[in-house]
């Protein structure tokens, strides 16, 4: 049907469903009328950053007056912003995996409210590159935690719950094909390892607060590399994991900034 | 001597220490000058809520002209919000584990550059309650993981390291002693859950994706508050090993609203 899937009967039992970190709910705003006709979501940490994201989509797209603004939808909340250009919906999730957890949450929550259909969600962040050039674009094809395996662990009340990080494969060739129209953007296809910390989960000597060794560093990433790994950010097994979840075509972009 | 402990080798040999999250760096500003003395930081979730919270110290301090706004200092990151409030700096953490740690390792390496001595740290955020009178603030002694472990978990490069979330038991008491002063303020002491997750991780039958049983969740939070657990948040345990580990005097205080 191309409706998004959540597994929680409760959900439509509720006479009230509360996106309290979006600052958006089902009494409040008519989400059908406001999000019905949304095709595309590209998410990114930074509001700023997704803020320009939707002022140059409604440029691409024509939308743009003049001058013209784009406005924050979910203002009324200081945890994340979120703007509309045409057909795509432009989020931020902050850093890192219980951030962006949040957002889905409510944002995959509020696409099944609003019976939106065929919707193709899109990571699109920064992320540390490992053995590939400065500038490039890994697409992810499936995101790893810091042992290089395909999984997301999440703990459910006391179980631990074990979710697969595989992302959408056709998708990920559409938009490596994309990449090919436009001259020196250099962009691959290639495992994205997820950690939980940006310092110490990265290894970085200089940052972080307690030592390890250059060697032993060193060594971690080469096995990375040979298990596949392109670039490193922290993210991606959480959103992989509940795009799956929840029958959404996703796919994680990683720009290597450095 | 009260400064902070940086156990790093390699911090003191870098040319230049990039605080990139805070947009604050030993190159492109005086540390010593700008935080030098400052003696308490209070960090808490949302930006707007650290901003009014310096604005209400600097009028309890005497401070504050009529209608004068304090200054974002990380004014050139969306990551983070900082203000100051005579010795007080307020900060923001965003939401979850990863955002407060990369945070804390810039705050702490910042208090390091400066030279602060005798810092006291304390966070001041929201959090679910567990069997008290909504409006109660928590303090915690203990942070303990989702299985009731006073422990934090950092995956290291590829080791798992574990560390104590043990938090002041002075200051503690100080700030319960604090609160017996303001009428109509339940404030008790007691251990801290902090998760990954709000919606899941805290077993949210109305507000998560996936399914599971009313019975379930009940006698799990039967369990947490037999093991001495009150409240529930997102960051406790990695703010109270990072304390521990930087010779930190830290507490953290949760208030339950509903």
């Amino acid at each position: 049907s191309g409706l998004v899937l959540v597994k929680n009967p409760h959900l439509d039992l509720m006479e009230e469903d509360v996106l309290y970190h979006l600052d958006l709910g089902t009494k409040t705003h008519n989400l059908p009328a406001m999000f019905g006709d949304i095709k595309f979501v590209c998410v990114g940490g930074s509001p700023n950053r997704m803020r320009a994201f939707a002022q140059f989509m409604k440029r691409e797209l024509g939308l743009a007056g003049a001058g013209e603004d784009v406005a924050d939808i979910c203002a009324g909340s200081d945890r994340y912003a979120m703007y509309r250009a045409g057909p795509v919906l432009s989020i931020s999730h902050g850093m890192g995996i219980p951030s962006i957890s949040i957002m889905l949450h409510e944002l995959i929550k509020l696409l099944h409210h609003a019976k939106c259909r065929d919707v193709t969600i899109i990571r699109i962040g920064t992320s540390g590159g490992l053995g590939i050039e400065a500038g490039s674009v890994v697409i992810t094809d499936t995101a790893v935690d810091s042992s290089f395996q395909p999984r997301f662990e999440q703990v459910v009340l006391d179980d631990v719950v074990v979710r697969s990080t595989e992302l959408d494969k056709d998708l990920a060739e559409e938009l490596l094909a994309c990449s090919r129209d436009i001259p020196d953007f250099p962009t691959l296809i290639g495992h994205t390892m997820c950690t939980y910390d940006f310092y110490e989960g990265q290894g970085r000597l200089d940052g972080a607060l307690c030592s390890f060794s250059s060697e032993k560093k060193l060594e971690y990433l080469r096995r990375a590399y040979e298990a596949g790994v392109r670039n490193i950010e922290m993210e991606s097994t959480a959103f992989a994991a509940l795009c799956g979840l929840c029958g959404l075509k996703g796919e994680s972009c990683g720009f290597h900034l450095l």
